[in-house]
């Protein structure tokens, strides 16, 4: 069986990272999206609240393939606990370009026997993220179609009371 | 009237600001320079200190059909509110280009009738930034050039208060 | 009058090209598409099939103010001669930058009173032109959705007519 | 059983392909590397060539899971006559990436069930390309190192024959 | 007697540093390996640490025309003081390239007798920095080939005791 | 004595390049100026122009400690013969950054006791090359500021005459 993790911070999941699942779901025996517990990184919505709107998305989107988890520590040393052949990530602009390739040889180095595949965007997602969908929010636009439907008021409502 | 949007910190405005709004006064009725109220991002001069410095050099440079105006919120909807087509934007390199796209591409989507227009630096401008500004002065160097004359010894000052 | 200039092989013009065209055309008062007479580079479409694709496609689109047109020598002179203020160029992908920044500072030294404005692509054809259009076409694959459906046929023709 | 299309012109096949080869083996079921015809661009090699040295070099290496073949035509319809679920592609650098955005995203409308995924080149291999090999060996370097060792003396020949 | 300045944070000084210091030393007569001390960034090690990591990992290397040192104000100003006539530095991606211009361009303004030189980092050190170093240790990864074995163990205790 | 070569094509040789050498004969005891002799090339001036041209130009610059000379075969053999510790090469912009990565890396293996160093541009010669030189000459534009003016009549004549 081949399992691929798909790493991130998910801060919150958009319709860019339902799509890259969906995606990878179809490459995949298994894909184990895992969300990244990061202390040194101020996130808007807690590591549950995160599991939860990615639960929300992709029991709506049908996927089966599919389990969610979070994890601290190496993402090379996670991927050998969960026997994970490959990382997946995705690629929108030139600008993850550098950063991707530092980290995917990196992990090579750490865990020779875990690979990086990457996948592109597609291109109404290319320049979508998470943190475009906070500022919108924060600012009173409308996110709808940056984020799943079912989780777009749990967002607007984040926001406002940020705020 | 075809009215434009020069939005940014200008913290401080520097001569490659300068050049940008000359050429977008010659492609439009007017164009407002617009200081964007940013709460999260920690300024070095207050807002208005630096519509006070816009006000200075673009006098000096005796330029007509300007505005200088401060906004908060949206973009989209601030260039609703103020009738302007389009927002101007100055690319200087490479590493402007994914970012500035983002914003293009969401500011098309949330306010379909307003258009992103880019004008490149000229090339002396072209790695020219506030940031360098504030940095060169903060460390006693001369910025003869890198800002108008005219608000020079105001970011002197401030750079050699603020250590 | 605000006259822009949107200069381009168009061979052949892409409904890239055309978005382009309707937005730049939202920006001055006239746009005249110029194509490029270029001896060097060998073209697929002559002049007249490349303008007559673009008087179809842009007929269909019902714009008004754009006026067709062909041209060789230096852009910089023919921008003088149209009393144009500014030539349009759309940028799609980090490859195109460098270029037409070279472009954009030679011909701002050619002629220091002609602007070079910068749209970007729609997401939707970011990643879409001519070389891509003649190439699928080439080898027998559908460009529904890369060009006008008024020249698709003639496209089609001529790429099984040359193979 | 999950299938992987490897394409390229292999003209002559590297190090650094190997090195491709041998990882899409480890995520697919089975990996076609298939050697594209294409009638355009001047080859040094012959398909027949390319194709040997290809099962010269991965017997040397002991892949099982791979499949040799040649096409033209759309790699779109190819992928869909081989029932492969993926088209595999490496990425070496920058510049690769805008050509190989606008290929997938080309390949994804054309055929929307297959997939583009990216590997990141090893870093010894990420500079290595057919091209810099034959220059190489054209002006009498050494190219061990560059080229599986079992068809260096075959690249050695056909450069000094050539010149 | 030719001098050149190679200026960084060192926070640590991984082995992509070393092969760089060990390179500038046969370009020029004396090479002095100067700690930036930055008040605004938060660093991991004092600047005595640093220093004393880059004295053990030189002294390891056996190279002789090599010299320690902090310096804090603009870098401009240090290599007047220091007669040196060039600035080294690495670039190791993309994504180096526009800030490190930005940097030259104004280095080359403030003191037109100074140079600015570029090395490649090789290629295994090509995706190696500070900050991957001090991210893989604090998560309890493997720095063996990271950085110099000699400041190994005192890199992971700092690691350890931080968390 | 430290040798370093500035190899090109210099076809013809612009005020940019002339910058370039005059900072390396400011870092090396001698600057090879190195044409290449490139048969798969097509070049517009014979080495002799191109060389004859580098000779008028460096003599009203005044620099002594310069050699101009042309070369074929392997740049890496070139400089052991010459006893060069370094091939000097400018980066202009972005897409220069690929191309001048894989040589110097290439290099460096064919040669290991060879640096690559790298210039940037002053920012006036930022987007200055050959080529358009070459094309504005050839369209009646004006090259004033683009090449030395000792040659710059040859280049319109060569121009004039070629089409």
């Amino acid at each position: 069986m081949r399992v691929g993790i798909y790493p991130g911070s998910f801060d919150p999941v958009t319709l860019g990272h339902i799509d890259m699942i969906k995606r990878a779901c179809a490459m995949f025996d298994k894909v184990i999206v895992a969300v990244l517990i990061n202390a040194d990184k101020q996130a808007c919505f807690s590591i549950s609240e995160r599991m939860r709107f990615l639960e929300l998305a992709l029991k709506e989107a049908s996927i089966n393939n599919v389990e969610i988890d979070s994890f601290n520590g190496l993402l090379a040393d996670y991927a050998k606990r969960k026997n994970a052949c490959a990382v997946v990530r995705g690629l929108r602009a030139v600008s993850d370009f550098d950063y991707e390739f530092q980290m995917a040889l990196t992990n090579k180095r750490l865990n020779p026997d875990m690979e990086t595949v990457f996948f592109t965007s597609q291109s109404e997602y290319m320049y979508l993220s998470s943190g475009t969908v906070k500022q919108v929010a924060a600012l009173g636009g409308d996110i709808t179609g940056f984020v799943p439907e079912i989780i777009k008021q749990d967002i607007i409502n984040k926001s406002v009371n940020k705020n």
